[in-house]
């Protein structure tokens, strides 16, 4: 198993990615390429402590970096020799199984759909996070990649979603609901109640374990293992709930410093609170799969730390070792 | 200062709606005329200890009760007597100068819609929730009045959000966001693309105080006053935002009781956790406003107790004090 690490991707590149990345290859058992500036990622590995290039880390030299504030496709097309067009297309050639990228999400969805190529049959790519809740993770598909969609998307997205999460994460038979506004079918836009009825018959054709429409507020306490939305709503979705998250958990640390009685408590709780932030951190359950595309491709959050892309690269091991894309494009073709 | 409050509606009425506007004409020297089955308000005045309805208090009888399952324009249609409606009719007559109800939202706002009209020249009302946050709470406009919209609909939610926040909550120019998934004016569906532009034009002329897009990540860190959106990405935002605080303050309580260590610490801040707990409860803040009504309409939580009563009927007292309608009207007028 080869994974492409696209080493100069994120807010913490080049060093946490090449941190990550030389865990994996030793936790993982797994071969990693590097991409991007050779002098750079090396002295990323003496900073590290080490002499050499560890065993199982190889380098791909890539002389440019595409920047977080660029137009995504004028970037992904005007800089041919950056790490994350070269990572693309050795995984295009063949060269390494699957990619990881803390980089540009707009350019890797670009990129990943210009040169690796969706799977055919697939109309569209969608970004598919994993939001940690109550039952151990729900996928929301598609969080950004499409604002406008069609109901032929949404029931894409949802077969898409539901392979991920059975083949790839194990889940048997996984619920798939559908982002509304009410339970009831006839609830949202016209989008919504189109798609209700697609999926319907999906579930009538014992082709899915479509559950029906599910509100955004039970989504963090695991009422369904994938939620398929539209890429706006998706995206309002899943920032609304780590912005709330985010300011909860602040909160609780004001409360515990508010006074020396709280701060006496905060001294007993330390490492249970700590553990819970961790495991409200998205980036602890994994990266953003790039579904539809033919190759597993995965965007590590842009803020990841070693752990974080070492996770990451876990979650491209998986994907790739599941055969995913083949499984999809037969279920895609029925 | 008349406030007429619908006794049956909500899922703890009469009793603790009742208890609720007794509180209010007692503590906000306002009158009260409570709509519902006088027996039933009766027995709640009784079970409050009191041999008779307290000074300031009324009511009118109805013998119906919408229920919250009902379709809610059949409903509204059907039940001529019911609480709400009568509720509605004494607004629309002059019998009362502000309305609480914490029945079922579609019915209300139907009823509200038919029988008490709208602002002349507003296209939509819209409901409007205040969600607590870091600035001491923010508005969103729509939250599921109107799933489908249209640029113009969303210009007048920003009008009326802004004429709410700063005549009713009194804050000075408040700061208008729209929400998006992403800052840049070039983001969202076509919906946030040309509402951008009316947004900014109103800015230009100086008739409103608009900021650009708004993430759902940082409306809970107060970014903004008022958030501007569809009643179907609101509804999302809303609920991902309510599911989300109540999913890490359950994970909270769970982490505070699950050692004797924990539970020590529990102790030294049971007040300081609950207090967090209360903030953090909408209901908190209050109602939800029904902007574009000609008169002020509060839709109190479904869930609400007497304390949250009290304070959707204080929020009702400022809203008709604040002669919001004349005002908006002059400003669509514009």
């Amino acid at each position: 198993m080869k994974i492409i690490v696209d080493a100069m991707g994120g807010d913490n590149a080049p060093f946490e990615i090449v941190k990550g990345a030389v865990m994996a290859a030793k936790e993982l058992d797994t071969h990693i390429i590097l991409t991007g500036r050779v002098e750079e990622i090396l002295r990323c590995i003496e900073k590290l402590g080490l002499k050499d290039l560890p065993g199982g880390v190889e380098i791909a030299n890539a002389t440019e970096v595409i920047e977080m504030d660029e137009e995504p496709v004028m970037a992904y097309r005007k800089k041919k020799d950056s790490s994350m067009t070269v990572g693309l297309n050795m995984l295009r050639d063949g060269q390494g199984d699957a990619m990881v990228s803390a980089g540009s999400t707009g350019a890797l969805l670009s990129g990943a759909t210009l040169v690796v190529k969706r799977i055919p049959g697939v109309k569209r790519a969608a970004l598919a996070p994993i939001l940690p809740n109550a039952a151990g993770g729900v996928m929301l598909i598609d969080c950004g990649a499409n604002v406008e969609c069609t109901p032929q998307y949404l029931l894409q997205f949802a077969y898409m979603g539901a392979c991920y999460t059975e083949f790839v994460r194990g889940v048997k038979s996984p619920r798939i609901g559908l982002l509304n506004n009410g339970t009831e079918k006839t609830k949202g836009t016209q989008l919504q109640i189109d798609t209700y009825e697609l999926l319907e018959e999906a579930r009538t054709a014992g082709k899915l374990n479509f559950i029906g429409n599910v509100e955004a507020k039970d989504v963090m306490h695991g009422v369904c293992d994938v939620v398929v939305c539209d890429g706006y709503s998706g995206n309002v979705l899943l920032k609304a709930t780590e912005g709330a998250a985010s300011f909860v958990m602040k909160e609780i640390k004001k409360t515990l410093t508010s006074s020396f009685k709280t701060k006496m408590a905060a001294l007993l709780v330390r490492k249970e609170v700590y553990d819970l932030k961790e495991r409200m951190s998205a980036d602890k359950i994994g990266g953003t799969a790039l579904l539809g595309i033919s190759k597993p491709v995965i965007k590590a959050h842009g803020s990841s730390n070693a752990a974080a892309i070492k996770s990451a690269i876990r979650q491209a091991i998986d994907a790739a070792n599941s055969n995913m894309a083949e499984i999809l494009q037969k279920n895609i073709a029925e």
